[in-house]
């Protein structure tokens, strides 16, 4: 029903009319139209019955061939042979569900986590453990003593699901300790690492962090990729980095699923990519998103109410904002929609109600002036009910006999 | 196991040396250029930003109009509201076995099968019952005995799937008798039906029958459908039409899956079929697939062995052969690759090792000289086994003393 009432607000913030800070879109607007006018006058001039045609469930040589390239960028050395191309991130999530998870076994990941592993997560029946984070990422210290707990119960997780990179939703990044911490217990422990990194690339201040899949070579570490924020999310293209034999339950359980990922608009990522120019147009979406994400910072810092608490994210393009704990941004929502504005709560990063009073919001999809528009929109909502909150506590407390101090500890709330 | 060998032999059969009659590939050899150029000038005019974003996970709703057009063209009757877009066909299988079917549910399909299917089924852990077909499809009335039986047990299918017209693989379709018996047994036992139709617009002779949507009218029978026969493959769309309950699963399991399919490849086959003239591309296809057929059943006549049985499908891409029942088809892959030509063996199509001397034929992704030339090759196989067979089974005959006729009944083998 969580998923369902998800949709049905994703339907709503989609109406032209609402500023939503609640998608994950990149921005498109900018993506150079000779770039794909190129590629459609390559296929044209002779391999339309190509693109047309069914593909390898495992992909296309060339675009696993050119995945190697993307992620040398970000100093990984990978295997072609290991590279399963993908419907998108979300399928490469999916299928390595599907793949490790039997009904009842454990996961753990980041709390709060990516909102939408968490449907994937709970269609395969795993049991879900959330690790708690802080500015530097997942805090290791939990995570260490919860494997304890569990290997007491004898009980052991299937894997770790992290994005370890300017999260999602939290816009935290592992600090390099931690990194190093976490590819050491996946060895110790010999626990599967699921690795996601969308964002990786869009690094706006700071000096890159290695991967964890650079740091610990692909033996415990399983990485999933996609094209969707450095190219584009409407061609569906991202893939899995996985040893044999996950491999080959990944090729299987995707053919099972979709037998392959569209001819078409892998032959144009492909080609796209051999170009060897395309570090430019992330270079220019890593400038408009620096300037919205200081936009977004900005307008919080104006307009949100005493007592909110936000991160300014280094990459990526999240940032994760905590309202005073007597707000509840589930019930600001509506309120906000009807101001014209939208956001996702952070219950739904979490599988147990928490994250009542944060809310994830969204600054690559939306220009800089609806960003301070929709901040400044949900400051008003913010301020608005903590005032009917005061309002109604002060009533309270005028109704309320004073309790005996015995009782009380004689605090006032 | 099975499915893991059957990829290796897909893989094998890909080599060019190899005529491949092993796939269910289309011929896109004659796609318009045109036509295609038309659709990327149209985008690359404006469109660039918004086929590079993400999509709803319904699909377009463009394309989700053009589907209730192409459906019109068999004389459904369907709500826009109610069709999904998948990324193809094989997406809407998954989608509908993952939405209906829990570990340990019964469901029921074909004898043969979709070869595809069957790992999807098998991936949700669904207990499959086949029903034998012949030369007028499912035989209705093992299918009732089959209910009876399991409802004595206090079992009853989760649902029925079927490729009712020009099947996969058999060729076969049902006929329009049957067609009210299936949907009758349907609403009269409340099962749904799941209806594969990926083939009914390839019709190369004879008149259309309704399809088990219209009979039905959309009650007991989930629809399957796609564009990868009468455009392209390598788009990947496909569609789901269900009821609004199954339908909002259907979304929320398509989002955990992958998200949305490509806005791209959507964009441009809606735009496609809403210039009307798709049905002319279908035409050019029926003739070239018309011919193959028939250059393949002619083939068989002339190369197959004695006793060797074959139909002669109204439409689709396969025929389904039976070799003499000595023979047994995936012994005479191995053989049949090494003299440069590939078929599906029987066994893939059932659950149960049933189809030991039957094998899927493609047409229709192949030039008509490769297909006699296949076929030869084929046929060649099969006579030096036949031959081996009875020389061996001669010289057993020499070196065996004759049995007492009590035992024998005086038959020789």
């Amino acid at each position: 029903m969580r998923s369902s009432a998800m949709r049905d607000m994703m339907a709503i913030t989609a109406r032209p009319e609402i500023i939503s800070l609640a998608g994950g879109l990149p921005d498109t607007s900018t993506f150079p139209v000779d770039a794909f006018v190129a590629e459609m006058d390559r296929i044209a001039g002779g391999k339309v019955p190509e693109v047309l045609q069914y593909g390898p469930t495992e992909g296309l040589q060339l675009v696993r061939e050119q995945i190697t390239e993307v992620m040398l960028a970000e100093q990984m050395h990978v295997d072609v042979a290991d590279v399963t191309v993908t419907t998108g991130g979300q399928q490469a999530i999916d299928l390595i569900t599907k793949v490790l998870i039997d009904p009842g076994d454990i996961l753990i990941c980041d709390a709060p986590t990516y909102p939408g592993a968490i449907p994937t997560f709970c269609s395969y029946e795993a049991e879900i453990i959330q690790i708690e984070s802080d500015a530097d990422g997942m805090r290791i210290d939990i995570l260490e003593q919860t494997l304890a707990e569990l290997a007491e119960r004898g009980r052991k997780p299937k894997f770790i699901y992290s994005v370890p990179t300017f999260q999602n939703p939290g816009g935290v990044t592992l600090s390099l300790e931690r990194r190093q911490q976490l590819v050491a217990i996946a060895r110790r422990h010999e626990i599967l690492i699921v690795e996601d990194n969308p964002y990786g690339l869009l690094r706006y201040e700071g000096e890159a962090l290695p991967t964890l899949y650079a740091l610990d070579g692909g033996a415990y570490v399983v990485y999933l990729g996609t094209f969707s924020k450095i190219l584009s999310a409407g061609l569906r293209i991202g893939w899995v980095v996985a040893p044999p034999p996950i491999r080959e339950k990944i090729v299987l359980g995707k053919g099972a699923s979709d037998l392959c990922t569209s001819t078409l608009t892998q032959d144009f990522a492909g080609e796209y990519f051999k170009k060897g120019n395309w570090q430019a147009y992330v270079d220019d979406l890593i400038d408009i998103y620096r300037s919205r994400r200081d936009a977004m910072v900005g307008a919080m810092s104006e307009y949100f109410p005493h007592g909110a608490t936000w991160n300014k994210p280094h990459g990526g393009l999240f940032i994760w904002a905590t309202m005073p704990d007597v707000l509840d941004t589930s019930d600001m929502l509506a309120k906000a929609i009807s101001k014209g504005v939208a956001f996702v709560p952070g219950t739904s990063a979490y599988v147990d109600g928490r994250g009542a009073s944060s809310m994830r919001l969204n600054f690559s999809g939306v220009r800089e002036d609806e960003i301070i528009e929709g901040i400044r929109r949900i400051g008003a909502v913010a301020r608005e009910q903590l005032d009917l909150y005061e309002t109604m506590t002060a009533s309270q407390e005028m109704r309320l006999p004073p309790l005996p101090e015995d009782e009380s500890g004689g605090e006032s709330r």
